[in-house]
């Protein structure tokens, strides 16, 4: 049910505000954090932004390896990303302390969580001043993946109510977009 | 029903990433625009990323003013949100042409769009290198204001069904964000 997401249409799945895992490796580490504060910067290439805090696991890792992935968690993983939001890379191994399954990503290194709808395998696009004023991170996309039924044809479809993506608010609350509204 | 929102909790408007429009003035030239891509960067001082494309007349009166507003729209609004998003500043007054309710905003030019449930004031933070090259542009909140319907005290609220947010897809197709989903 996953399929590749042409690199064109890939900026389509930031286009709804989804609040994404943030997937990053180096050697032998791997990690993963949340983040509500993404978004499509461009089609073409393809590019995304995300804030990378400055003291983070994560941003070790990105900058060690010079890349990452986003992945499009579901409602049934809302749990998780709050779990993995909570609590540092620096203090435990995320993904053996909750037991996150995952799969190889093609193009870069950082794993792609199991259970998403959406994977977007970024190369970082080396911006040291975005990143040190305002832990910015820009990349472009190299490789995207979706789940069909949610994402089809370079199209977000109507999909099953248990693969409505999450939209941060605060603390453990989250909206869930699933209704699909359609300008005549 | 319209409040102030403390500055230190505005970026939270933007958490959920919701479709939002654009607005500027400079001179007796107001316009808006629609935008998918703009996401929370900081929360102290608060600051917001969005892009603004080099082409448009929203660029030219926030390259003139040094600053714009961000508007939440709602489902009321998305035959509204489309059309300003598929027309140029530079070929119609869209205020005129869409017969566009506004009012004015406390601390920047730019009109705020009655119907919205979220406003976000922003003087532009110049960063010359991110406009040229990415069309981004960072701004840091001045003043913000919510529909307590919809937004108070801080959080997004469970809100009436017609105030619920716009989170874009593609063509004229949105995802509506209502359902809250509170993680224990």
């Amino acid at each position: 049910m996953i399929q590749p997401v042409p690199l064109e249409k890939s900026p389509r799945l930031l286009n709804p505000g989804p609040t994404v895992l943030v997937s990053s490796a180096h050697g032998e580490k791997i990690n993963v954090m949340a983040a509500s504060w993404s978004m499509t910067l461009d089609f073409q290439p393809p590019k995304v932004a995300v804030v990378i805090e400055s003291s983070s696991r994560t941003r070790e890792l990105v900058d060690a390896s010079g890349s990452f992935a986003l992945n499009i968690p579901t409602r049934g993983l809302a749990d998780l990303v709050l779990k993995v939001g909570n609590n540092s890379g620096k203090d435990l191994d995320k993904f053996k302390e909750f037991d996150i399954p995952y799969f190889q990503a093609s193009k870069v290194k950082a794993p792609l969580i199991e259970g998403c709808v959406g994977w977007l395998e970024c190369k970082v696009i080396q911006e040291p001043h975005n990143q040190k004023e305002y832990d910015l991170f820009i990349g472009e996309v190299v490789a995207a993946w979706a789940d069909d039924r949610a994402f089809n044809n370079g199209h977000w479809i109507q999909m099953p109510k248990e693969l409505n993506t999450l939209h941060y608010i605060a603390g453990g609350v989250f909206f869930v977009a699933g209704e699909m509204l359609e300008v005549k």
